[in-house]
């Protein structure tokens, strides 16, 4: 039987928006952006929209997901378009006309926001508050639990994938066979393009899996991550294979120590720019401060990048229930890199470190058979 | 060594995006859409854009992308921004004023619109010309090939696949076996989430792959693409495990049909509605006309979905050298789905189907080990 209320998690955050909503004397809201309405509703289609008011919810969606409506939002009202998703979004807001209408500017493209101008005649345009990213930052116990499967899966997957490089593999090949062992556990997609990068191709921070081969003496950095129910996971490890480098050894020993630092200093009421800060001072003092050319890390959830920022950029101060990735790094363009990655959850009195694949210099190197 | 002028295909492009400027008076144009900045720069980095004026061209970036701007776009300026993209843009675009600057609406939120028209002064804002969405429409020789070699992937990853499925896996061990194989192959990621939806799950047409189990006498569709060099493929194929009940006998023949008088009626000229209705009368005809929920296809290229849109929601014509998606299906809710999808290059005289698995009925029903 589908439902026929929403969930009280679902109630919950609809109460949420509407009373923002009222403080500012806004009858309706739409909900253009995916992880958004999914966040609001639990509605899983694509290309929809979510028409909040005081007393109703209507989604706007396509047959192809009139399933997924049944399942997911048999409480709501559902709308079927034919035509194109504005065309029909301005019938579906001018059958129950308002004043006054929320949009996320933030989330908008300018040519929707046009034509919904064009197309509504009597009602004014304004933009929403900031309070569903808000509310996203802030993980309930429901999410965070998600997450952690989120973050099992990818790890799981990674010492799977351990097990079975050989020398000879290609970074396609390892890349290919962590994002296999992530999906069969249950991930929906990779959190976004898994990176694994040999010797000079891990001295770029966004490197593209290729061609380079596994060999004896090389670095390897894996950057990747799980999608499960919608929620991300996101992180990074580097390893040698057989010995290191003295110099990576002191690199290897300087980027630890920085994110180590960094998740020391992490307490809900610190300012993401003080965070970003000790990580980077302590790279600085190892000699590789303008080797570090990236923020520290950054919120994660329903989208792999999402508010808040742990960077340099950012007077925000944490707040107990974020998530965030932290993850320096030093980069020798032409030679090789080392970035270390943890999910940390912000607490009251300090942090959790959501992730647990050992980071130690020992377990960094690596045996690979032929 | 880094080239230091474009290619003779950007060379192109940037001329022809400069020649529609100029027709509308307009001196430049910021351009901050990935796919569209990569077709006119070769430039491969996220969260940057990329600001064309008559003489010059400046890619706005962050330290993650140095090296792909080094051997990317040796050729144009690049700016290494610290800040966030809109403030460090405004700097850009005001440290060589001009008096219009054209921006994609269709592309570009409002927030950022608002963002640069606080920031900017005596710049006015104006639309850009659909050039680049138009020119990105008809794809050149090169982009063919590249096509071509996202379709090979796809096709060999998934005769790889075929051969590894066993009574009792579920669709997502077969969704994680296909992508592996893409993603082994070289494709950069999966051009979409893949589908492999087993019995009632074929029902929706935008399906996620879950637990159910392959078993004698099921339907498994496929829906998947690879992604090589930035383009996509997406290809759809249902089987059926042993034998296939009469019923479903007769709906694979009337999509089968449907999908190659489509493609039958597919030439430069004609309009898209009117290649819609004919997969779609068929359909109709065959007593299924309420079960094909769904546009007949879509463009492909550097986006799975980008214009045109093949369905009776356009009255655009086909021009040669536009790629599109044919895929008609029929879905019986709560019991299965048939859909059959390949890749179509349009030409002056008819078309050519880029994609060559086979689709017979014949093939539509599989052996599998248990």
């Amino acid at each position: 039987m589908p439902r026929l209320k929403p969930s009280k998690t679902i109630q919950n955050r609809l109460e949420m928006v509407r009373q923002a909503l009222r403080q500012k004397s806004i009858p309706a809201l739409l909900v253009a952006h995916r992880a958004d309405y999914f966040y609001l509703t639990g509605f899983t289609g694509e290309d929809s929209a979510v028409l909040i008011t005081g007393r109703s919810v209507t989604v706007i969606t396509d047959g192809r997901f009139e399933s997924a409506a049944k399942k997911e939002v048999a409480w709501s009202k559902v709308h079927f378009r034919r035509g194109d998703l504005t065309s029909e979004l301005v019938k579906v807001i001018q059958s129950s006309p308002c004043q006054r209408l929320a949009i996320q500017a933030d989330k908008m493209t300018v040519a929707t926001r046009d034509a919904l101008r064009k197309g509504l005649t009597g009602v004014r345009l304004v933009d929403a508050p900031p309070t569903i990213s808000q509310m996203r930052e802030r993980k309930s116990a429901g999410e965070l639990k998600t997450m952690d499967n989120a973050i099992r899966v990818a790890e799981s997957a990674y010492r799977a994938m351990l097990k079975t490089i050989r020398i000879g593999q290609t970074e396609l090949e390892l890349a290919a066979r962590l994002e296999y062992e992530m999906k069969r556990r249950g991930s929906t997609e990779p959190a976004f393009g898994s990176i694994v990068a040999i010797d000079a191709n891990a001295a770029l921070p966004h490197a593209v899996p290729g061609n380079r081969r596994v060999k004896s003496g090389c670095m390897i950095l894996f950057d990747w991550g799980a999608t499960v129910d919608g929620y991300r996971s996101d992180l990074t490890r580097t390893v040698f294979v057989g010995s290191i480098p003295s110099k990576f050894k002191a690199i290897y020993e300087a980027v630890l120590t920085s994110q180590k630092k960094a998740i020391a200093a992490i307490r809900a009421g610190v300012r993401m720019s003080d965070v970003d800060a000790i990580a980077r001072e302590h790279i600085a003092d190892c000699g590789y401060g303008e080797r570090f050319t990236h923020g520290l890390g950054h919120g994660l959830g329903l989208d792999v990048h999402e508010s808040p920022s742990l960077s340099w950029r950012s007077d925000q101060k944490l707040v107990a229930g974020m998530v965030v990735t932290v993850e320096p790094g030093i980069y020798l363009p032409g030679v090789g890199g080392v970035r270390i990655e943890d999910d940390v959850r912000v607490m009251g009195n300090g942090c959790q470190v959501m992730s647990h694949l050992s980071k130690s210099l020992k377990s960094a190197v690596i045996d690979v058979a032929r």
